[in-house]
């Protein structure tokens, strides 16, 4: 038997759903009620109900059919898209917003530097990892816990909303406590409790694809953030594993435009992992942005030949300046504009270091 | 400069190896120590040291030339090879084990009939999942803490020890006290909390390679096992995900002779995940116990239609009993042996119910 | 409107099947006629036609529904198997057939000193090319005709037939005309008027499997081959593109046991080009005969280090001994026999060299 | 010995190249002598050689060390770029170069409805298929030479200049007397005989990247045409062979910034054989166009629900139209030009039918 996914006004009550529920039992179907956002979800089978009495139940403003395994990531379910909102930078509108910076927090020198160069170049956002999973236990592990303080300083600073990596559940409370935004990471994003804990963290989520992860499977993964009631979920494409090593990855720009058509969550690309490459950065990102991403992530670092991590693959400061500088030209060009936080505020709060 | 790995024999003591690091430091040089199960192992810089004052340490039994990131697994640290014991098998002696089961642990009656029909067939152990990583939050989960105390009930029943998966860090100690070996599954491979936790738990591990990972990450997941003080690790290869679309992933063979030339650690084969398909578990099998694999982990239901959890892929027992009668002629023309639980404490066990 | 095919006992003449077209096309349909080698098959619609009109007609000894894009390799029109004969050798009737020699035939001493090692060690063919085709244009391209001459005369000495590519359409006469059996590379298998080209030679081919290519298309490349009237035809695995690097290419296995089950044709692997190391021919050597393989393809050189060509990948003859004799062992234990070609044989045409 | 190319002025002769490799002879040392279009190549061994000697010779107006296998394609030897002619057309030049047309000419009814709109709508040549390589023999092959003709009308009436695909060596002549530019197909890409014959055709090559071949690869392919003495050569993307089913094939745009930099010849996209969606095409061409490639390859039909050859994929005209004033907007914000066929010509051509 098919099923429908009902879409109500977010002033549907939880006891109208309920009664709705009911109205489904009695003809001897089950339905499940979620919340996207805060707008209430039913999905029902298609059981013929009888209008007389469901007459004074509220209408759904929205009636999909359901297809496949995704629910709440649906597209059909909010046709204008979601937006986003980290700090002041709202993803999803339309805008194309860039978030910067190092791949991992090294030292408040390294840091504030490095914040300070993006921030001057109109980012949105500070990203910067304090946890790092590394695929040997020798690895620079981050920083940890001092990473996140320095991070909340370097917001302090600089007035941007740091974007930054949480890798296990029992940490989603306390990296929330301080960060605008958890990021998952490639590795982690199928590890459903991460996930789950995220998802109830109750601020906003980047989700990125794992390498050897589907577009589906990657809306999965979203469906378990969306269904412990988050919907501020940006998906995030960083490349995925070929047989090609001329890059570290192959950047999948075809999925980020079968993101935006099967899904209503705005999508994010990292293109410096994905290529592994600088110079490789730029052109990425100009694709990224034509190709309709609402974000963009990018790492750079003031000494990238001195990076703990991944430092092959970041930016100088001076060349993600002229970067965005053509982002910004592009921008015009496909009638888009950049996500600019005010530069007021950012004045004011250097005013006040 | 380049590091030598130094092994020392077993009855080195923790003291004599801090005389060691002692001794390096003087000559201006940081050394790591490492225990490998109950080896002491010691990684050192190649710095010339006066054998005058270290004439009275203990000689290591090997030295190794660290190259790349591979410590502790590095086949070269333990030539013959490690032996994993899960209850009364031992994978890595050159016999060949297999364990079966459920992919889920669904009811008592699905798993008791499961699990007689593999224990008639000579298996060594039992599969079956309590908690289970879905794609979707609307796939069935697994019965958790009671699908934990099914799989106990049959072990009883069956004298099979058991190999069950762990999903996050603070179910290990939990899973740990019930299980005979710990999953760690493909999703959750670079989960690195967990692989530590696991690492500390006191019981085999089974690591299951993902499927956008490759064989070198792979070690490096085993490498935080080994770290965390446990050298009973099994790798499982389960396929990885190519372009091909006629099996669900594409069993990679190769990798388990790389893995045996690479590491000393054993190598168990998945069948049933990796093709998807029961009429290719058979071939597959005995192809992976010719290509060197250690054991099998084989998906075996009584009902593979009524499966809650990746069904399709499951063998009926009878076909299974057929594959167990050809891997054993298959091991007499490789000069292997099966590695058979007694029979008799079976059959006491059995006795007992 | 769904097709059926028409399989024909090979007493069945043309005019026969002319026949039976008549008759479909009196109830409005069109069938098309082939030749499975010398079984006559007939593809027409599910058309109800007049059973005392056709009456009188020869009835299929087969009918088998039309499911997909694949037509005469289909293993339902030949349950059966089909066996292709290269040589005295028979590959595809149960026994395990080796091919081995040089990637290249780069000398007459070379050739020679290799096709008498491997004679010795109970093969049933001898590999060799005498035209490569090269990535770059400056990598040694093959000794063409001379290289073809070459073999010719070792096939004299050992008694071997003899396997080598060819590589372009026009070529395939004259090939054809000394060699024993035509390969096409894995890079022309979609060269569709090579297969053309190959399938009127009037000797097997064996088709190698593209590295890029699915197992359907390969069967696809195969139907070339058997609709240009050749039924002589081996599939042989020789590795896909992954992202692990550990090998060249990924064996598939798994596609061995898919050929075999979806196709009629016998089927080849070659360990040597997919893992490009020594050491792994000898365990995927044994995989493949377990997994269901009808022959082998093994790089043998006398000096690996001094080839021209792919020369790191060359097993040395004693470790191909060595390999023989664990094949027959093996080959025992899962009740098949080595397709050796009687030894009389080659006795006599050495005493004759 | 490391080696170095030396780059010579136009002007230079064969007999003066012939001066300095004799120059080498004498200093014991092979040279080897091409050309780049009409560019004087030589690659030298890096021998000290005696200037008071050599003093006479033309100097090289570049000299190049030669790393890894590509030669003549190394964008080293000119690093300002080729500029491909295809009859008014100039790609490499900067400008954004847009062909399109159906996948495969289908009836001239079809043809010219196609050809008038895309002529309508800005593209600088006609793409059409009359030769088409099929994976199954019952596929539609193309019209063949009749379909050669229809084009060659097509150019008649629209002024645009026709590629089309070549798919074996003796067909290049008489394609090379009628079309602007031969296509080389994926599945022909390394049909070396096939490259050879192409690159003496005496007219610009576009040849498309194999599916499971690398970018070094493809850039060895092209090697083979330069080497034929034509450097008339387009490399275009048109999608990789991935675990990704969302899309037909992942296409890899981070290739075409990575053979911009390795090479001096131009890169077009073919978005519609990558994606295989309709739907997809618009945001890839953006994309293709932001991240650097000269020109776009795509499949539009005026009925795609009627086409015989991957319709599925094709673009209406009416969407293409929108396409193409999108892709207008988007060359301004990045600072380039569309390459329009001066319309003027166009319609005095159309004024004569």
């Amino acid at each position: 038997m098919s099923s429908t996914v009902m879409v109500f006004d977010t002033a549907v009550s939880d006891e109208q759903i309920q009664a709705w529920q009911h109205h489904f039992e009695l003809a001897g179907a089950r339905s499940a009620a979620y919340r996207l956002g805060s707008t209430p979800v039913l999905v029902a089978p298609d059981v013929p109900h009888d209008t007389a009495v469901s007459g004074w139940l509220p209408r759904p403003i929205r009636e999909v059919p359901l297809t496949g395994e995704i629910r709440l990531p649906d597209r059909a379910l909010r046709p204008e898209g979601t937006v986003v909102r980290i700090g002041p930078a709202t993803i999803g509108d339309g805008t194309i917003n860039v978030f910067a910076g190092p791949c991992a927090v090294e030292t408040r020198e390294q840091l504030f530097a490095s914040a300070d160069a993006v921030a001057q170049c109109g980012v949105v956002g500070l990203r910067g990892g304090a946890f790092k999973p590394r695929t040997s236990p020798y690895s620079f592990q981050g920083l940890r816990w001092d990473g996140l303080d320095l991070l909340a300083e370097a917001r302090e600073r600089t007035g941007l909303p740091i974007v930054t990596e949480v890798v296990q559940p029992d940490h989603v409370e306390r990296v929330a406590a301080t960060a605008d935004a958890l990021q998952i990471g490639a590795r982690n994003m199928q590890n459903f409790s991460l996930l789950t804990a995220a998802g109830q963290a109750g601020i906003p989520v980047v989700l990125k694809r794992g390498f050897g992860v589907t577009i589906d499977e990657t809306l999965g993964a979203a469906e378990y953030l969306l269904n412990a009631g988050n919907d501020q979920v940006v998906i995030c494409e960083r490349g995925i594993r070929t047989f090609e090593t001329a890059t570290r990855f192959t950047l999948d720009l075809s999925a980020v435009a079968v993101f935006k058509q099967r899904s209503h969550l705005p999508v994010m690309v990292d293109p410096s992992h994905a290529a592994g490459i600088p110079s490789l950065v730029e052109p990425l990102t100009l694709a990224a942005a034509a190709v309709g991403a609402d974000a963009l992530l990018i790492d750079v670092h003031i000494r990238p030949e001195q990076a703990l991590c991944d430092g092959k693959q970041a930016m100088l400061p001076t060349d993600f300046a002229q970067l965005m500088g053509k982002l910004e030209m592009l921008a015009m060009g496909i009638g888009r504009k950049m996500g600019n936080v005010a530069r007021a505020d950012i004045g004011e709060l250097l005013a006040q270091v």
